[in-house]
């Protein structure tokens, strides 16, 4: 955990990128469960549409925690998937992009 | 609980009796699902059919057990809902068939 300072246009920025993120991925998972509705055919489609919906959402909330101490994590993991671009973030402090970035070059084992 | 004994052709019509109505009641769902998934629009809604997929399902679990013991009672309880009517009872021995009109009648609190 990093207890960095927020400016008041920091916050701003972060919190449009976080937004940015969480809004693309929400579309997904709405054209993934419309896509996946349209096509059940039988009843055990439609628990699976509801496992799917169960762990979208639980996923979506584990990773969307809108905490200072958390965002420069949950940005780095963003610009490794791909979720936000590193223009996202500009007008964050040079101590934090170079934390993210480096975060960002990480490869876990997951 | 009533033991009663169950010929093979009586469990034949049981099991017809058992499938028509859960088949019917999934194809409601089905059909309630389908027209939810393709109205909604914000991604609480997508939330709102797994809940509702996931009371559907445990409904389903919980009312269609196919043991003979209870069968007496679901029958009752799919006739008072008109999920089936009496003629697919026809050939059960009368036994089963006067209590099953019997609790048929009853209304209970819920």
């Amino acid at each position: 955990m990093f207890y960095f300072n927020w400016s008041s246009s920091e916050k701003k920025v972060a919190r449009r990128a976080f937004d940015v993120a969480l809004t693309a991925e929400l579309a997904e998972i709405m054209a993934e469960f419309k896509a996946r509705a349209a096509a059940a055919a039988e009843p055990a489609d439609m628990w699976e549409v509801e496992r799917y919906l169960r762990a979208s959402r639980i996923d979506i909330d584990q990773k969307y925690i809108y905490r200072y101490s958390r965002l420069p994590d949950l940005f780095a993991w963003l610009l490794r998937e791909g979720r936000i671009q590193e223009e996202h973030l500009l007008g964050l402090a040079e101590e934090k992009l170079a934390l993210i970035r480096r975060w960002a070059t990480i490869v876990y084992d997951e």
